[in-house]
């Protein structure tokens, strides 16, 4: 197989409508692409196929969620103040630029570079303005998120999701009542995030809106496991353990056994990862597993693995696999003063050991007289913790005042309580979609030099049309069995393309160029025996079927049976 | 039937996981709704409905353009000026209002007034804020686009979209060569558009974060016919023409032919929205065209039809069906400076009439030797009506010279012409999903408040589950066999709800709450002959089918077959 180049696979997909450079008509805005008809129809067979597993095979539950959120729910999910690039303009021509990018000649890691290193690194290595030689100012942090404001004036303000996960942990409290008060709760949304990349590059790796299909499992803390564990145990996955930073290929088993992956639902779904992929069509050889590097992993994360595709880009993150122990919840029920727990039921109730404050009644009474009760009540929703050097205070009727020890005791006692309220782990499978997108027409591509002939391999689940229906020559009636054909075929899913121009090779080519499996024709054999040819791209192999058994024929194609057996 | 109260079908819907109000954990943000996970299957199978319409039926392409635009398109739209609502604030509190529903007990048509007449108004009527009685103050223009910045300082201005068919007309160029620069050309999109009220109200109706479901069909200017429209054209649609205000029932054919409906396509495309929208289960009684009064519609549009339907609020819009002309390209074409045409090739080559600008290349000759052929090309390039007063300018290696009439002449000859350039029309049908979604729920709902009862009778096609599947008792295997119903039948296109608590009655309740069609039911004689029970949601009617063809005959359910010829 060639070499891929993704400058002559863009120029495809712009040519035949899988993506177009945004905006063009106004000049094009830099990281922003637009689906064309066959990109938005492979976009969709892509996320059907992510639905068919999560909603249909695992049951999670599908929802969605608002683009602009408000302030506060990105100050509690901590991208207000750290989702952030660091940035330089140009101190001549004012051109912005991500700082870490201008020193990578020097450095393997940038991006660990502070303001203050960056800044030094400039003047060391004398780095100036690759637009117009001039001076670099000052680093600064650049939040990579949109702004806005919500409604009118500039009191609200507003920003675009940079991910689609906070729109599912704000909604715990319905989802959790949704799913009847029970874990596992797995919980999917499709749709766009937006990054407001500083000088965004590399096609569609780095957009600046894009589209991503995550999905968020709350699980209890106490029980890491999965239903399904063993029926896919023996399944092998490539992983490279940040460890040895090694490939390795081995069960999944193995890897949960061996402490490489740390649990064994995280693990389920890193192999559900590689299902997904897989049945999207990349390319097994060019797929691996990742674990993120100690210092690379989020302080809070249990363990993340990477889904990496090699691209002509190099190896690509095109999905995350992570266990988010109970950070999400946790931030969102410290910023909005909400419990977000799961009551988790013991199997019987249990005897435990409780310190509580308790009121003095009798010497409250006395001295407080009708209002001693309220002011016992307030007592004892206290915890020990707010003692502070033995005592006590409480705002009553306005006024601070303080209860020394001969109004309260603290006590330890035995009590029965029927369960626990745990805050639930979260495992968090967050897929590209824009990169899957990409990946999949990368891994199916092959280009013949020799022949200047292209063809998509694309997998048919994926494939934007199934079939093309060609009548040999417009005339004889040809045209109008052609015609019945496609109408037969052709439906919002299963695509159908009708085409009767030009010579039946250059026809076929065209299919091929868009990855189309099969192509239908009919011929003048057709109007003598009723049977039409049907053609497999990745053969070229032709067999001739009833044209009235078409459309059915298709069907058992998509659904899996060989074109052999026809 | 009883009298529908929105509110307590919003609280259906969020109760039952249909939509929640966004961002409760922060207080909520007015005009906002996320889509739980009932709400979210419902809305995705409206999608799937429409796509078998317009994507399926008719083979027109869909695509998915960027939400983030820059200013330049929707200055080119008329967005930037236009698209705007008044405003005033509370002198005292700054609330802000909608300057015309401020007066709108005092007026007719507030929306028409100026924000002087409207400031006038608030003197005369004595109107006050009312949240703390304080005086209004200046009445100003509102624009209705959330603003933002693309990449880095605020050189670039984007706004989020407010309708989805920009990004169609900029694409235009894109769309026409896929479509191997033929017409008619049809294309659909759906995604989210945005639209920052003032102060949102009326639940799902208002928002400002909403979704769309646009069809663009660009059509010959002078064909303005539709190759279907014969199949349709004696069905009845329900029309409130502008000129008597009357509801009407006629046919298509009738409408075009009594000149009602101002075109073949454009009648065919009204009665497409009539058939998506009762196929989704609007009740046609409570569905209507209205033509928009002529001061109502836009100056460009050739004619204009709003779908309404009849809710709790009122008479409502939910989809707008226009024959927009050239506007919207004109408009793109000019801005861009881009030509937006199709070519439009004649029957054969036809003699035309052409006045153009001719060198006089003898006298150009001699003067300005090598240059001569490069000037006469250049003044050939010009048309009649760059001539002033007898003299042409043109720029010369960077100078600008004059040309007398010595150098060139005016002529009028006749030329071949194989076909002209046209600006295609523009049919647009404009859906409004989330009101479509709201108008659906609404005409499902039935509450029996004697029996305090919710039947959701929602058309099975769009039901978010289409079965629910109990064991009579979650013991002695009745939950296994039930169990394997489910699984045998849930996918993410036909979703499947397991339930074993609470008594059976319970169990229809829920389900018939939420418009799940049928509901089978495992009980002990399962386990003796192998037969489960399925119900029928609007007869509740039940029936014995052997549990093994249960998923066959949902299929067939699903496919139309009635309940009662099981």
């Amino acid at each position: 197989m060639s070499e891929i180049n993704s400058a002559d696979l863009m120029a495809l997909c712009k040519r035949r409508g899988f993506i177009w450079p945004s905006f063009e008509l106004y000049g094009g805005v830099a990281g922003m692409y637009d689906y064309g008809p066959l990109g938005c129809s492979l976009r969709n067979n892509i996320v059907e196929v992510w639905r068919s597993i999560y909603k249909g095979r695992e049951g999670f539950v599908e929802i969605d969620s608002d683009t602009v959120n408000p302030r506060e729910v990105f100050k509690a999910s901590g991208h207000v103040d750290e989702f952030a690039d660091l940035i330089t303009y140009c101190k001549e021509c004012q051109a912005p630029f991500r700082a870490d990018h201008m020193v990578k000649d020097f450095y393997d890691n940038p991006d660990i570079l502070s303001p203050k290193q960056l800044e030094e690194a400039f003047v060391k290595h004398n780095i100036r303005c690759p637009e117009c030689g001039g001076e670099l100012g000052p680093v600064d942090e650049f939040n990579l998120m949109f702004r806005t404001n919500i409604g009118p004036g500039s009191a609200r303000v507003g920003y675009l999701r940079p991910e689609t996960a906070q729109g599912i942990f704000v909604n715990f409290p319905n989802l959790y009542r949704y799913n009847r008060e029970k874990l596992p709760l797995g919980v999917i949304q499709t749709g766009r995030s937006y990054r407001n990349e500083i000088a965004p590059r590399q096609g569609m790796i780095r957009l600046r809106e894009f589209n991503q299909m995550e999905v968020e499992l709350f699980v209890d803390p106490e029980d890491k496991d999965w239903s399904r564990f063993e029926e896919i145990q023996d399944e092998t996955i490539r992983l490279v353990p940040n460890t040895t930073g090694e490939l390795v290929e081995m069960t999944v088993k193995e890897a949960v056994d061996k402490g490489i992956i740390a649990n064994r639902v995280l693990a389920y779904f890193v192999n559900t990862t590689k299902q997904l992929l897989l049945r999207l069509g990349v390319d097994p050889q060019r797929l691996r597993f990742r674990q993120h590097l100690d210092d690379e992993m989020a302080h809070y994360a249990a363990d993340c693995w990477d889904a990496e595709v090699l691209l002509s880009y190099g190896w690509t993150e095109i999905t995350g696999i992570a266990d988010r122990g109970c950070w999400d919840l946790s931030r969102h029920a410290q910023f909005s003063g909400t419990e977000l727990t799961h009551f988790k039921k013991f199997d019987e109730p249990r005897e435990v050991e409780v310190t509580k404050v308790r009121a003095k009644h009798k010497a409250l009474g006395p001295l407080y007289k009708g209002k001693a009760k309220d002011i016992a009540a307030a007592i004892e929703s206290l915890v020990p913790g707010d003692v502070k050097d033995g005592k006590i205070s409480l705002e009553i009727d306005g006024e601070v005042k303080e209860f020394g020890e001969e109004f309260f005791e603290v006590v330890t006692v035995k009590e029965k309580v029927a369960g626990e309220r745990v805050v639930p782990h979260v495992i968090e499978p967050s897929h590209g979609l824009d990169r899957i997108f990409y990946s999949v027409l990368e891994h199916a591509y092959e280009y013949d030099a020799e022949k200047d002939y292209t063809v998509l391999h694309l997998a048919p689940i994926v494939a934007p049309i199934k079939v093309g229906v060609f009548p040999l020559m417009e005339k004889d009636g040809l045209d109008d069995v052609a015609r019945s054909i496609y109408e037969g075929i052709h439906t919002h899913r299963v695509e159908a393309y009708y085409d009767g121009s030009g010579t039946i090779g250059k026809r076929y080519a065209r299919m091929d160029e868009v990855g189309t499996p099969w192509c239908i024709t009919v011929d003048y054999d057709t109007l003598e025996n009723g049977t039409v040819t049907i053609r497999d791209r990745d053969t070229t192999e032709q067999k001739r079927i009833p044209k009235d058994e078409a459309a059915r024929i298709v069907d058992e194609l998509l659904s899996g049976k060989p074109f052999a057996e026809l």
